[in-house]
């Protein structure tokens, strides 16, 4: 693992890294904010950014940092797909697949399925990583994102409950499999059978897999993509059919912009803080 | 004036616009964070960025928009210098002056005179655009910048203490006439007589002009600019000798990057509130 960069933050440590992944076949970098105090209660927090996002998106505007270094949380911010020369990406040229757009699924059709492995880089090799390197405990944690990291950050707690213990989003793709940018995806990513993509789709997997954890959704009135690509009426449906806790916020006037995450962030992390304590304390 | 984009922050209003400017005879852009509640009495703090910056810079990194809301102060984020296909800039390519790299002074030296006249820009024209089209009141307001923003302000504050009555700076340029950054931007725009740089020189300002104001500055210790670019200490000698009040803090491990300006963004806010509620109180 090499550091690209590590910046005092709030008192903490900013990192960015990169290293070799066995998952997804190429170099990937991730962001690691560390409070000032790390010891092995610490709770750590994965953030998944949406389309066309970097590691960078989320540690430059978010503003996660003041409070992270506060309440003592790590904040892991992989990178949003595979990339490099040899990683295929978008054949139309789109933003919105390929290279910044992995959707955080294992791919099982060529040529995607060598290198967009981002299910089980998120699920299983970055977690190991993290521990490794930094000596913080990944056997629970909690997951959040936006836009189609808010998809990834659903369908993996629903998928991983054991290890993504605690769950929220901001302006989530919440059913991939009826929306545009998720049937692009899936289609090229799993193939065309759709029978194959429920089980990376969180209004479908809440139907089947609902948890006991209580997930926290904010969703900007204003955003341009909510009526044709996020449809949260469908999973606050989905959550109500299966008894699953669900509180979701609509926010008046915000937009999809990380303007609205820095918004509202610290109460995502105070969210996940709160029952990562939770836990520790009951288990 | 055009709207570009405004984007709900922390219930506020995020803006940036767009206007002709008389002084810089060219388009000009600027942020302008407004907090949830704007009145007469609403402090308003003007913050000038860095080489390379735009208005972007600070709106999306800086993360003062939590803290402005709740204190209720609006916040001004100027481009840094005129730019434009009709806008010279720097001969040798550098990044270091031109286009990006006004160091807030008006040029009187061809072909520079024509439009970088961020002096009048900051100082007059502006206040003067927000008071009209905002109902701000900007007859008194605080000033801060980073790095050669952070030279704007001081030097904002001493040529016209009147209007900008409070100050503070993140890792300013405190002697541009000594250091290799501020030589090479004066001579262009103030030409080769020397004589000329100290009126935009804060450590020479000083010496002759002192101000009541209580001057806040802080500086990274790992700052890479620190020895060469920065050198705070001719800045603290000077107002020691004419006892101008003073507090510069060296900030362990911190380095010249915005997230050094997040993490005691806050502390700066208070700084200039406090300040311009004190005057609003004894005036």
């Amino acid at each position: 693992m090499q550091i690209i960069s590590e910046e005092q933050s709030f008192g903490g440590t900013q990192g960015v890294y990169e290293h070799a992944s066995d998952a997804c076949r190429c170099s990937m970098r991730f962001g690691l904010y560390r409070p000032p105090t790390v010891t092995p209660a610490t709770p750590v927090v994965f953030w998944l950014s949406g389309l066309t996002c970097t590691e960078q998106n989320f540690i430059t505007k978010a503003g996660a940092q003041r409070l992270a270094a506060e309440l003592g949380v790590a904040i892991v911010a992989p990178d949003t797909s595979p990339r490099g020369d040899d990683v295929p990406t978008d054949p139309d040229g789109g933003w919105d697949f390929g290279h910044g757009a992995g959707f955080y699924v294992d791919a099982t059709e060529a040529p995607w399925s060598t290198h967009y492995r981002m299910g089980s880089y998120i699920s299983d090799e970055l977690p190991t990583l993290i521990a490794a390197e930094f000596g913080l405990d990944t056997r629970r944690v909690g997951i959040c994102g936006h836009s189609m990291g808010g998809h990834g950050a659903l369908i993996t707690h629903f998928r991983c409950a054991t290890r993504f213990v605690s769950v929220s989003a901001f302006a989530p793709i919440v059913a991939p499999t009826t929306v545009p940018w998720g049937q692009k995806a899936l289609a090229y990513l799993l193939g065309e059978n759709e029978n194959t993509w429920a089980g990376f789709d969180a209004t479908a997997l809440v139907a089947t897999s609902p948890t006991a954890a209580h997930i926290l959704i904010d969703q900007g009135s204003a955003d341009p993509f909510l009526d044709d690509q996020l449809q949260p009426q469908r999973f606050i449906d989905a959550c109500r059919r299966v008894n699953q806790p669900l509180t979701l916020r609509m926010r008046d006037g915000y937009t999809h912009s990380y303007y609205f995450v820095a918004s509202f962030i610290d109460e995502h992390l105070r969210h996940h803080v709160d029952a990562l304590t939770a836990f520790a304390d009951g288990a």
